[in-house]
């Protein structure tokens, strides 16, 4: 029982576990680490939880009915003409996402850098995972000229690739792959005949609602599978629920045959009286899209307010149009890292944020990213508040940053940026006891 | 997309989908496929439920300490003194199960007969399943001496065993192995230095609660886990929770450190909302102990029922002394049954079952039985009625066979049994439309 671990823990929640210990402990901690969205349940779902807590039959495998149906209804409004019998619900779209590797086979390609599980999924599935860098700016989808050479090397080197793993909008990135660049992906996975798996959990997560993200599944329908849940846009993670299109006609339903029987062998069916609550969620009723559309301001200006805290120092971050997530590189600061505090990557750095200055963030290497990148990347969706009084306030506030608590850590970690980068080290600034 | 699922479709969830169809078009169906316990929630947990439905943060990957705590609690009452950080929660056992052959890696040796899902979860973990017939009528427990040589052997092929699963009590044969056997196998797998996962989700429903089952880890506490769940003993299957125990000391603690980690990448935390619930049951106040008493004392009395039914058409059963399982042997009726129906094994005892009169149960194959056993399993779980209220009836009856519903299902399957046994097919049992 000694052997190493088949994967390492996954990064987001292993220094969430740390910093939930140094909170503990009484430590001040800035938790910039997991995506965790840190704002309450909309009272109207808590309400349907409840009243389905009758419900303890196991149900279908693939979901319930009406849950499936709802779903179908949120693929449809968005242009994805959605049959129920496409939809297969799970405990969570990581769960789904683990189960679809199994089910399609093979080696499975996917971005760099790209959300910490997808490679050791891929690995725990039997399967070699392929990372092939982003288009820059571009995060989420393997820049498909690269794909293709990966890809080709991969075959010719007795590998088996079939799956491209792509997640629009990104995490880690904060960025939307183009539809000049998915439409290029759908025509390299249709050539090299890849399945593609298209994590859509940030979906509704773009801040110009008039230039939603475009699916790889309007482009290549008939090999696109899409994933996406509640625990973005609705801050349901601890709910765990999630829900996967699948392509229509035969081959689609070759796949669906297959994903079901993992996950009858796997995990039975979703909690039931949490598909009731999903169901009416993804029948999107005026109160979950404002409730959305409340969330999704709140994430742009505290994300923006970041991104102004990173320009100020220097760092390099592209341009952030969805999710909590910003990527800043601190490249331009290599020289002084180095110099004032031995730091020569983003796990470097990461560390000193963290034992000096009390700040969470994950490194470039939990996102699979090679070489020694000063990159780290930032969550913002814990910067809300601690309680359900101020995350209320939060989502309802016209200028969230004049909230106390938001502007003392939005303030702070523009302090210790300015510090770790020597642009000055006030005694204010000194690192805590 | 095209190729064979890697894993077929859980039986008892693809048989019980058939009969809900053929339910929904309006036939008399009799559901003996899945051990799903048709029982209702007790209100107090669907109080809690709902009470926490607030709770949308994932938690630790682990389960809450309240969760964790609560199950050490459990399993300290039986005798096996635990620590809650030997605790890790998952959506069900059956996630758990799958997880732990993940981290133990290596290939697992299932009991035979045994659990639909073991050998299928191997495959999925890239295992290979080991199939070691059980002592004949102590189920769950694969043959320690055919588990040394099966072991041996593998090994002299070049395979690496590494686990051993057993059921106690047994799913299908409801029956529990003995002391004996158990202090052998645990004899045996130290000799052999496998690990033994020890299912025990059956472990509050023995009948004779002043002779529980033995757990293995009471015999070789270093090296089992034992997994259990509120499924069965609160009929909580559609709530998807379960909870391991990992042995004590260092070599527990490794791999504890490695179910974690998989935990981490395929499901991040069990529903939060669930753990709440799952918390206090786990305590057992008085109203959750007595609940599961008056489940077991139900279970008792309609197995014994139906085993009565069995007897009197002469069908060989072993004595069921736990669960809601009969897993008779027709062998007595081969010649008639090939006459009659040209019936050979119990795949198409199975399908004479259910297409001649709708009653669903399911073959030995399904349970790994080689050879071409007339054996087939009933699951006697859905017999309590079909409304909460009916539901209640037999849980408070002090004789649920003299409940309508109840008599008239099991009187109907006496006469479908004397009727495919060939004792007589009188008009009344001729084949429904």
């Amino acid at each position: 029982m000694s052997h190493p671990p088949p994967v390492p823990m996954s990064a987001t929640l292993a220094a969430d576990a740390v910093l939930a210990r140094r909170r503990a402990a009484g430590e001040r901690v800035l938790t910039l680490t997991s995506g965790e969205i840190g704002l309450p349940v909309l009272p109207g779902l808590a309400a349907r939880l409840g009243a389905a807590a009758g419900e303890n039959a196991y149900g279908p495998v693939d979901g319930s009915p009406a849950l499936r149906g709802a779903a179908a209804g949120y693929w449809t409004r968005r242009g994805l003409v959605t049959d129920p019998d496409q939809v297969v619900a799970g405990p969570g779209s990581k769960a789904l996402l683990f189960a679809l590797l199994l089910a399609v086979g093979g080696d499975v390609v996917v971005p760099v850098p790209g959300w910490v599980s997808y490679a050791a999924q891929a690995r725990l599935a039997g399967a070699r995972p392929l990372p092939v860098p982003i288009v820059p700016g571009e995060g989420g989808v393997p820049d498909p000229d690269r794909l293709r050479e990966a890809v080709a090397d991969a075959r010719a080197a007795g590998h088996a690739p079939r799956v491209v793993v792509v997640t629009v909008p990104d995490n880690p990135t904060g960025t939307v792959a183009s539809d000049t660049t998915l439409r290029r992906l759908a025509r390299a996975a249709r050539d090299l005949d890849l399945v593609i798996v298209s994590d859509e959990i940030y979906g509704d997560l773009v801040y110009d609602t008039a230039a939603p993200a475009v699916s790889p599944a309007v482009h290549a329908p008939e090999r696109t599978v899409v994933t996406t849940g509640l625990t973005k846009n609705l801050a349901l993670g601890g709910w765990r629920t999630g829900v996967a299109r699948l392509p229509d006609g035969e081959p689609g339903r070759g796949l669906h045959t297959r994903l079901v029987a993992v996950a009858s062998q796997i995990w039975s069916s979703p909690p039931a009286p949490v598909q009731a609550a999903a169901a009416y969620a993804f029948t999107e009723p005026p109160e979950v899209l404002e409730r959305i559309a409340a969330s999704r301001r709140l994430h742009e200006r505290v994300v923006r307010a970041v991104a102004d805290r990173l320009a100020a120092v220097g760092a390099r971050t592209a341009p952030v149009t969805a999710t909590c997530y910003l990527y800043p590189d601190f490249e331009p600061h290599r020289a002084s890292l180095t110099r004032l505090h031995g730091v020569r990557d983003g796990d470097a750095l990461a560390a000193l944020l963290l034992d000096r200055h009390g700040v969470g963030v994950l490194p470039a290497s939990a996102f699979g990213e090679p070489g020694r990148p000063l990159r780290i990347r930032l969550a913002t969706s814990r910067l809300y508040g601690d309680t359900d009084e101020r995350r209320t306030a939060a989502l309802t506030a016209d200028d969230p940053l004049a909230l106390p608590w938001i502007r003392a850590d939005v303030d702070r970690l523009g302090e210790v940026l300015t510090a770790v980068t020597g642009a000055g080290t006030p005694a204010a600034l000194a690192p805590h006891p």
